[in-house]
Formats: C-alpha cells, sequence, structure tokens
C-alpha cells in the first residue's frame, strides 16, 4: 500500500487515504476516516506525526529528502529512515523497553510507524521545567550500559558485529554531520556556525586555542577510527521522552559504529549544561540550587549504574572474542580479568568527558543549540550560562586528568553554577 | 574459461588444458602445449604455481577450501582470494611497484593470475642466508607509509573508506585467524599450538604472567576496535620477496581494518627476531655479530623511512576528515599541525612494539614458527634464541615505556643477542 507510488511526502490531509488500508495502522487506531493527524516534528530533520482514532494512537515518522533544520538546501538520503530502523531494532532488542515499538518500516517512503509515547515530554522539556523523575537514572545508565556492551566484541558473535559494522559504515551521511557539527565546525569559522554576539570575544579566543582545537581533533579521530560498539549516536536529552515512571529513547538516526564514551559523553555533557542554566531559568536561587542538585545527582546515577550494569554484562555475558576469558577466567585469574575491566571503564572514563567537552563547545557556539540556554531572554545572562558551559567544556576536553571521578566533574558544574547570577 | 566449471584446485597437468585458452595467460607464455608447470607454494594456505613457457613466465596462486598448513579438517572459505585481490589492488595502488602486478583474478576458481618475481627469493630465506638488501629498509619504510596512510581517514575520501572498511568487514575468517594465532592461542592451553620441549618452563611462567596476557587483550582490543586503515595483515618477512635491487609485498589475503602499527609490529618482530637467531645460524661470531647489526640497522631504516614519508604525506596529502587543515593549517597553525602529527607518531609506535611483542610469543609457542629458529638443529642453541625472543616480546608488549625510541629497541636486541652462543 504504501510503496505502490514513488516517495512522497505524507501530510495529515493525505495520510487517512495513504495510509488507511494498512492493517497495522488500522488495528491500532479505528478506521481512518475517524483519525486525527497533526504534525508535530521539531527535531532537525525529519516530517513527526500523531495520529490519533477510535482505538488509539501512533507515531509516524518520515524522513524528508533533505535537512529540516535548513530547508531544501541541505539535500539529505531517505537511507536515514534504514539505518534508524536497523539501529532501533537493535538497540532495543539489547534493552527491552527503551525504545518505542516499531510496527511498521517503509524503506522506500522512509516511514516509520511506532508507538506513540504518552503521556511522555521530551527529558529537556522536563529539565526547563524543573520536573524530577526519580526512575530515569537507573534507565539510562543500565540502557547505556547494556547497549553498548551488547553491541561490542565483548558480547557478540564477530562475525555478526563485523555484518553490522560494515552494515552502519553505510551511514556515511548522518555520520558526516556527527563528524562535522561535533568535532569540525565549532572550531573554526563555518557558515553553519551561530552564536550569541555577546560571546563574539569568546569565540575569538577559543578559536586561537590549540590545545582545544588538537582536544577536538583526538576526540574526532577517536571517533571515526574506534569502533567499539552500536552507538545512538545523538543521545542528548532532546533523544529521550520520559514520563513520571518510563524513559525512552528515540530517534537514532545517528547510528554508527564508534566508541562507547561517545553516547555516554553527549548524554551527560547535556545534563551538565542543564545545570548551568537553572541560575537562569528558576525563580529563585533555592529552587535553582535545589534543582542543579537533582540533576547533579542524576548525572551521577547514570554513570554509576552503567558501571555497575557494565561491570554485571562483562561478568556474566562476556562471550566475545575480545572477552579474553581463556586468558583470565579460564586460568583461574578472576582478579586479571577484574584489572582489564577497570583498564576499560578507565578508557570509557577518558573517551566519556573529552566527547562531553567537545559536545558542549558546539552546542554553544555551533549550529545545534540547547532549549535550556535558548530558553533564557536576557542575552546577558545567556551569555553567562553559554560562557561556563564553554569553560566547563573546555576543561574536560583538555585537562582530562582533572577529573579522576564524576563527583570532581560535579563540583566543577557546582561552583560554575554558582556564579550564574 | 576458467570459469564456466565448478571450483576445482589446478595441478601441473590439467593447467595447461584448463587455463591454456585465457590470452592473459598466452600473450605472456606462449603456446599451453609448451608450458612447465611446477607448483611450489610452500606457505600456509593455498597452491602456488610457477609456470614457464617460451615467451616468459607467470605466477598462479589459487585457494584451497582448507588451510593446508592444517589438512582438510580445517576448512576454509574461498573468499580469502577475493579479499587478497582487492587488497592488493588497493595497497598495489598505494604504492606503485611494490605488489607483484596481478593479470587476471577468477573469482569462482578463487585463483590469481600474476607477475612472476624473479630473481626474488622470500626475504626470510634471505636472512637465514645471510644476504644484504641496500634497499629494503628505504623500500618497506615507504610502502608502509603510503599503505598505511593511503587507506585511511587522514588521506582517503572518507564515504570511500567507509565502503572500505565495510568490504573488508566482510574478511572474517582470516581475520578470525589472526585474532586467534596472535592474541589468544600462545597466552593459553590450545591445541594448535607447539612449542620446543626444552621451552616447557617457559610455557608454564608465560602462561601465568598476568601482565603478559593482560597486554595480549589490550593489543587484541586494539587489533579488533581501531580501524585506522586497511592492512596487509600478515606483514613478516615470509610476505616480502627481494632481490638485489627489489623488493615486493605478497599474500595480502589477511587485509583488514586495523591500527597503522600492526603491520609495522609484525614486521619489525620479524626482523628483530631475525637478529637473535644470528649466532646460533652463522659459523663464527663476527659474521653473526656484523650480520645482526646490519639487520638491526635496517629495522631503523624502515622505522626512520616510514617516519619521514608519513610526515611528507601527513604535510602533502591530509586530504581526509581526520586532516583537521580547518583548524590548524588554515588558522596559520603549522605548529599546531605538527604537534597532532607527533601525538599520532607516538601512538603508531607504542601501537608498534606493542604488536611486535605479541608476534614474538606467537613464534615460539603458538602455530607458526619462523624459519630462522626452526633451521636451528641444536635443540639448546635453538631454545636459547627462542628464550630471549620471548624475553624481547615480553619486555616490547608489557613495558612499552622503556622504548622511546627503536634504538632502544636495537640495544636490547643487540644485548639479548650477545648472550646467545
Amino acid at each position: 500500500m504504501l510503496t505502490r507510488s514513488p516517495y512522497e511526502p505524507l501530510t495529515p490531509t493525505t495520510m487517512p487515504a495513504r495510509l488507511g488500508g494498512l492493517p497495522e495502522m488500522t488495528r491500532r487506531l479505528g478506521p481512518s476516516a475517524e483519525w486525527r493527524v497533526r504534525e508535530v516534528g521539531d527535531g532537525n530533520l525529519n516530517l513527526v506525526f500523531i495520529v490519533e482514532g477510535p482505538a488509539g494512537s501512533l507515531v509516524v515518522k518520515q524522513a524528508l529528502p533533505y535537512a529540516r533544520v535548513v530547508g531544501e538546501s541541505w539535500p539529505m538520503s531517505l537511507d536515514r529512515a534504514y539505518f534508524e530502523h536497523e539501529a532501533s531494532m537493535r538497540l532495543g532488542a539489547r534493552d527491552p523497553g527503551r525504545m518505542p515499538h516499531m510496527h511498521l518500516f517503509d524503506r522506500e517512503q522512509a516511514v516509520q510507524i511506532m508507538e506513540h509515547l504518552t503521556p511522555h515530554i521530551i527529558l529537556r522539556r522536563g529539565l526547563i521545567d524543573g520536573t524530577r523523575y526519580p526512575m530515569l537514572g537507573g534507565h539510562l545508565g543500565r540502557y547505556l550500559a547494556r547497549t553498548l556492551f551488547r553491541g561490542s566484541d565483548w558480547s557478540m558473535e564477530t562475525a555478526r558485529r563485523k555484518a553490522d559494522v560494515a552494515l552502519f559504515a553505510g551511514n556515511v551521511e548522518l555520520c558526516g554531520i556527527t563528524e562535522d557539527l561535533f568535532f569540525t565546525d565549532p572550531f573554526h569559522d563555518c557558515v553553519r556556525n551561530r552564536h550569541n554576539p555577546l560571546l563574539d570575544r569568546d569565540v575569538i579566543e577559543l578559536r586561537g586555542d590549540r590545545a582545544l582545537k588538537l582536544a577536538a581533533l583526538r576526540m574526532k579521530t577517536r571517533f571515526c577510527t574506534s569502533a567499539q560498539t552500536l552507538l545512538h549516536g545523538d543521545l542528548h536529552t532532546g533523544s529521550i521522552m520520559v514520563s513520571a515512571e518510563d524513559s525512552r529513547v528515540i530517534d537514532a538516526e545517528f547510528a554508527t559504529y564508534g566508541p562507547i564514551g561517545f553516547d555516554i559523553g553527549s548524554l551527560l555533557a547535556n545534563l551538565w549544561m542543564a545545570c548551568l542554566a537553572q541560575g537562569a531559568l528558576r525563580p529563585s536561587d533555592d529552587e535553582a540550587t535545589s534543582y542543579r542538585g537533582w540533576i547533579l545527582a542524576l548525572a551521577e546515577t547514570v554513570w554509576k549504574v552503567f558501571v555497575a550494569e557494565f561491570t554485571h554484562l562483562w561478568l556474566t555475558e562476556r562471550s566475545g572474542i575480545l572477552g579474553g576469558r581463556e586468558l583470565l577466567e579460564h586460568q583461574d585469574d578472576a582478579e586479571g580479568a577484574a584489572l582489564a575491566l577497570n583498564a576499560l571503564l578507565d578508557e570509557i572514563w577518558r573517551d566519556t568527558i573529552g566527547f562531553a567537552g567537545i559536545e558542549m563547545h558546539r552546542r554553544v557556539v555551533g549550529l545545534a543549540h540547547i532549549a535550556e540556554f535558548e530558553a533564557i531572554a536576557d542575552e546577558e545572562l545567556r551569555a553567562g550560562c553559554e560562557r561556563r558551559a564553554l569553560r566547563l567544556g573546555r576543561a574536560l576536553a583538555v585537562e582530562p586528568e582533572r577529573f579522576s571521578d564524576i563527583a570532581d566533574v560535579s563540583a566543577l558544574v557546582a561552583e560554575l553554577a554558582g556564579r550564574d547570577r
């Protein structure tokens, strides 16, 4: 039904006629004559529709042949829907329940029909509103450990992993966006960049900061050459939907094989930036301090649960060719196995803070900014927050040896945020 | 002609009838009735024929559906001929003149028809004979720099590099042999291993050496996850053919994307092991010392020419996405570019000695041993050489910080070799 015609973007008006014959839709929604369709896409790339009917609701996501955030002048392959679907199937299976359920994928139309998450909102919105999510840290820490461990050569049958490396090596276009937007654009005068004019001097300083630029290149090299595991590839707080009791990860179209620390660093960077915005977002210092403390604790929980779950998986599911059981446990050397795990966790931590530091720069001086800062009406206040994000980001990227533990980062975030009004 | 029948191993008897209709053969050899065919394969995996006719000679290499070194009990896919051919085309183009010229490839018969290198011999044979090759160090250093740089994201258009990553991710079977035989088998009690019985105590010690086993796992992780460039994948002195003036690299069937230091470390390890065999191979101490000195100088030349050529390519051909010109040269920071290069060369050096250390272990206690040691008839003398190779290998793999420069390795090789009679 969906594929009989060549690719054409859906609209609320054409959707009942175009998708009304799909049993995957009518079974869950009721007859198409009674559908109500809203386009709700607020992301940078795609059309997203919520379709409601008498029997329920669904989300229909369709890729556009260009980047929505820029327009038709930035053409973009529809294949990204295919890679998103392939990645979502894998990530969803590696940590069941954390991705929306997928009902149907049509490659030619670049359409995914999936579960409508309700009453969920985007986590970034929740962090602006000041909502607390008691389950979130555990959910995200386990999601990171399970998806990142289970897509690697520590866990997978290596022929399957190599086939996946090959498959996702095809996601060149979206991977290229990450390569440019994270690691290159913010550090030179690129037409895609934008920044708060009050930061003009900071940006000049940044562009002359050799140590920072070498760190950006170092992390780009890690990203491009270290094929440790299947990454979500864009795991910021806008790619997570939350309700009081549930947490879901969406938008995996940037998936690629890369270093474990990339997803973790992206997420933690966005939590730490949210901390830096609180002073400007809350009516009172007490509220700001209290909520900032909650986000800092959330970030620590994410990391600590990640470490605990990764350790558990290392001990119980280390069946891949990098497991090394023949060399360690099978020679009665459990302590050696613990040392190997610690060395790996150290490397993941260094990558995590390196990637977090880079993420902060692109969110202040690159193309894609964050709603927490954009929501600050006062330009001076906003510049202060952004400047502190740059300071934090530089410390993480250039002086990783200052942060042997996540508590060291929390302390610096709290110190910087203490100056935020 | 070649593909009309299903796969069948060639023999000297059937070759004229089966290949006599190929213009690629008759043009270079003359009519098939006058061919003389010898099977000369001394490698571990394939049939290799030299075919001579009135007009010239050719080599015909055909994969067998099993590992020749073990027999039909170790089945192996014929696809390795395809990967060898694909790799040879690329490596040959990246450093023209260092691979034999390929005339024809037939995938179904797993046959490659290529230039007959004459009067070349295998380098390992030359190192046993004590021959000096004045051009060799320059040839190999440039080969390493050119092939390893030009297959990477420092040089290639990234979509092409990602397509090659995907292609060679399919070489699972031969890559798996490397993963097992280099990094795992030697460090546990594996049925494929063999060693000189006089080393029984050393092997027990080795198997209990936690630091060594952790180093092996660390280097295996580098090999499996660090997709820096297209490697030859088996670059020892048995994969190099030499004449007085020419040097060629053969047998690229183990090609895979991996860390730059792997090929370099494999090669240097084999040169250093050849040094350790000299005392037992030469009739006089003077001859042994002198020829050992030549091999040590050769290894230093290989590394230094590699560094010089890699530096030249870095400065002149750094067109890939990891080049970072936008961040450095384009912002008038040539010194920053030099620092980035130095950091990369440091990493390559650490990888190089790490892989060299692992290679030495597998050549003494794993499946595939080296002719330099095997040629030593006296078991005690041979055990002494092998033991020194293990000592050197352990130092390189476990204490890399001892070797800031290749001269530090030369000094240790010379010191160990000084005790070799």
